[in-house]
């Protein structure tokens, strides 16, 4: 069984946690936490040994009757692996930490992606992984685009890929986040950093992508053109995309009309926490003109790298193959909806 | 085993299938729903059988590939009971046919209160339903006031309760509702229906409640003041609420700011659809002023009805007491957060 | 003077009222209203002679106390011309009314094509609509791409534009729309109408247009691809969109972030209303990739076709040149940021 | 003429510097800015000589090409008196400056209650700043309690004053705050400071506050109870509440449900910027149950505390009576919707 420890326990950290939990060849060894809060709780109760990530906030935990198994320092030292959840520019400051108890490492898609050696998607470079120990698992919603353009590429090959990134202002738990009322070019600049991040998993794809920002929590919504090298008609794309693993194609008779029904439908589907790990391209909106594909396709921000991330275990420590891997992850996970 | 039929689909009738279901002494007969969606996809994975609520739509299920089991007639005549959880109005539409095959019948809170001969809260007159076969279980703001009057009004009388309702525009699916940006006086009129409603409960309450309607989809919020007939302290009153058993008096340093992050613990409890059944007080917020107590709480729209309804269904018919009751209904679903 | 009725007296028509009124060769002959409320109130207060839409409604604006000048048909006879400014729809119903009195009329992009014999933009055909008696304005948002494609299809050439229409969910004092919280690809088939309404203008034009819908009311913004024929360096096109009287480039000093910021800036401004007649395109966000031009526009739903109306006043009456009566506009109501 | 300094030109200065250049018995001296923005281009063409507040950032103005007349230090001594608008917080931190200058000035109610001698609402106690030379005018709910406290207490007696704030979360322009999708109790202890805050102007004043935080960014709305010494009835209420000289009593025919068609009536009439100066309650709220009064009010956060400056003004420097004051402020600026 790999021993994983997860640092960090928010949106990401305490998914991974569950989907490490899940899986047949994995365990939770432990999950590190800055402070007290109803996730710390939740955290023990589940059974995870808790760690404190500041060492000097012990009192802290102890104050909220919370019990500690140790220092976050214990934890890395003693696992095979450590998935860093931490908030964006944390990890490479982790770093040295995981270096000097010489444990691998996952780094999150907010640091930089000289962070890790190799940036990380299962669908689309799982072998690079092999030889690396400090991996990034590319952001939501980098993982969104490489999930489409990887089956595009093989299948059509790509001219350009031109992307409009309406994203979410906050996490529904982010009361502190807006906007309230107002979209946002976000950044104003063109291109936004997806676009470059995306070259990070395909470094030779041309690709241009536009960020917004507005006000909604529940997921991000990609506006999507792929001009391809070929002409299949939409429902040749609309078929490649349902034989994916990892995408949903919305259909038509469902009456999913945004995230509010998706999340919904994944609340019936008996998803734990409403997570929908799947990028859900609108099976209406595959439409071709000439040699341009478009579509639309939502992301969801807090889960859709969690089976990623467990892949990327596997991948550096070289335990599975690509195929099997996915396969394992998603049959514990129950991935398909 | 109690055969329990749900007719309407919905937001509410798909939780009361499920409470229903985990329940020892009851099962789901089946389910009507009007026309094929998601929703009817979940419920045939489910193992709900499910019927059509219009004959004339038996069509739209066949072409969407949805089996069905018959109509709603033949569910309703082979039932112990129905839960009717039609949109507001179609319920008392319903009744005839109900009264037709001499099944009884509970009704939602969108129904006028005369739809049945009683309206029910299982903390506040769940005996008084043991004569009646139409029963009414109040809405989900009446529901919240009521458990909240219950206990105050048994511990230390109440002169007076003024509550300010801030409602949610719309559920977080229901794309069509606004207001997108406002804050709305709603009823401008004074008081709300809610005052009123909370009286078919508590007859001799002096109560006023005032509505409003704001841009957000996950919880209503209650601005509550009650002035009590003696003067416990603030502590006393807390301990009162954390002693109720649908009741959930946030503890302070969970750090819950509001509703995204109730939910949120919601669903790192593994409560399913991310449910709340419970009031959500905040401990923080139980003042006492003179013998004025203020607080808020927060309402889950969705689903504090829910174990209601379970309960009314034994309180109808007459099969366990109400402390009985409550207890099956909470142990089954997991009360408690 | 031109004699003009302005039927229907909402969002679009107070302001073409307003605006007709600024005008040296024109004024405003009365305006149509179908019932009293603070609109109306304000109407007779700036001195418009109020009419009643519907007949059997003058009662009501007697009861509200509000005074009436006539009915609809008897200002439609005497007027020079109408502009129809009634929810989409209306506006083809009255166009028989308009035959009926042989009065020229205008209408609004929300009502089909047919409805007039020519769609018009000041800036793209104005021309065109000098032989016809019945002219539609275009909507808010082809009238905003309209202005766009003009410049840079004379200027450089276009292969093609892809535009992504992130759209309000509704207009502020809209209170009964939505979404509250969610992304909506809106319609979910591509193309969205806006790009075969843009080819009303440009009938040559290769066009792909997606919509979506997001829940803020200030303003629609567009996320636009154009690939040129002709590879012009970004300054170049910043000067070619700054040269343009009814666009207004946003300054990178201003510290404009968004449509909030926007109209923030109007209302220091002093524009009435708040009103945006221009585009607002972000001058940082102006970006060539080899011949694909990007950049992000702001389009103020509720005033950008007010000008575009009152040209049109001109160019059916025949009275004036595209330039001259562009300009003559442009001076009268203080078009330029 | 009363030369008036404005420090801090953003959302209140501006606003402060408009109404009082209307005034026939002030003029603005100058106005003094952190940094360049679309605000300060403005107010130099308005004709505002602009001052930079921090010394070190002339270049900054420089750069952005905007001409400055000095830095606030040489504004402050000329002036005959200052209305610091700064942030809050700063305005504290500006005092030595003014005392260093014998500058008497006004702060805004973001600022601690003891930065003045006295703080300030017209309505209720415009000679006390009399003797005064700093003064802090109230906060926005702070002015819109004080107007309905005032009258009521003069002609009922007040026993209790009960008052449910639901604050929007932040300024249409302010797009980094939220929440996106959330109600919260805000602060979640109580009371809230808004009713220690009115106990400043009526010190004897019995008066509970709870505050919310919404998705709105329009006004705030209060949802209000207050117990009365006496009985009237609703009829009698509402007429002294539009005796008032800043309050709208919204007629109910006028079909206003909210803040959106409130400012959207503002704009009709041609309000600066929209602004409502006016407390705005709705006049069908009006209801008296026993000697509970109960009502909803609409405040204008950004506008309703620019005329209680306006009449600080002469308050302090002992240029008119309260009543003069007021009369002149509201001619000038055009009070009463």
């Amino acid at each position: 069984m790999i021993q994983v420890a997860i640092n960090g326990y928010g949106t990401i950290g305490k998914r991974v946690a569950d989907a490490v939990s899940a899986q047949p060849d994995m365990e939770v060894l432990g999950v590190a936490k800055t402070r007290p809060n109803f996730e710390a709780e939740t955290a023990v109760e589940k059974g995870y040994p808790l760690y404190a990530a500041i060492e000097d906030r012990l009192d802290q935990f102890d104050e909220a009757g919370i019990e500690v198994a140790g220092t976050v320092d214990e934890l890395v030292e003693a696992a095979d692996i450590v998935v860093d959840a931490c908030p964006s520019g944390i990890g490479a400051d982790n770093k040295a930490m995981y270096e000097e108890y010489d444990t691998p490492a996952l780094f999150q898609g907010g640091e930089d992606a000289d962070v890790g050696e190799v940036s990380f998607n299962a669908r689309a470079n799982y072998d690079e992984a092999g030889d690396a120990d400090y991996v990034r698992v590319v952001s939501c919603n980098t993982t969104g685009l490489s999930r489409l353009v990887a089956p595009l590429e093989e299948a059509y090959g790509i001219e350009k890929v031109r992307a409009t990134l309406v994203r979410r202002g906050g996490d529904p738990g982010q009361t502190g986040r807006g906007p309230i009322n107002d979209i946002l070019p976000n950044p104003v600049t063109l291109p936004s950093h997806h676009g470059p991040d995306v070259n990070t998993i395909f470094p030779d794809l041309n690709i241009d992508t536009l960020g917004m920002k507005v006000p909604a929590t529940l997921m991000h919504t990609h506006s999507i053109n792929v001009e391809l090298e070929s002409r299949p008609d939409a429902a040749e794309v609309r078929e490649l995309l349902e034989s994916q693993s990892r995408t949903f194609v919305v259909p038509d008779h469902m009456d999913i009309d945004g995230a509010g029904k998706l999340k919904e439908y994944a609340m019936d589907r008996g998803r734990p926490r409403a997570d929908i790990w799947e990028n859900c391209i609108w099976g209406a909106s595959i439409t071709m003109e000439d040699n341009d594909l478009y579509l639309f396709q939502a992301i969801h921000q807090e889960s859709d790298v969690v089976p990623e991330n467990v892949d990327a275990i596997r991948a550096v420590l070289g335990t599975k193959s690509a195929e099997e891997s996915v396969e394992t992850t998603n049959d514990a996970m129950g991935m398909g909806l």
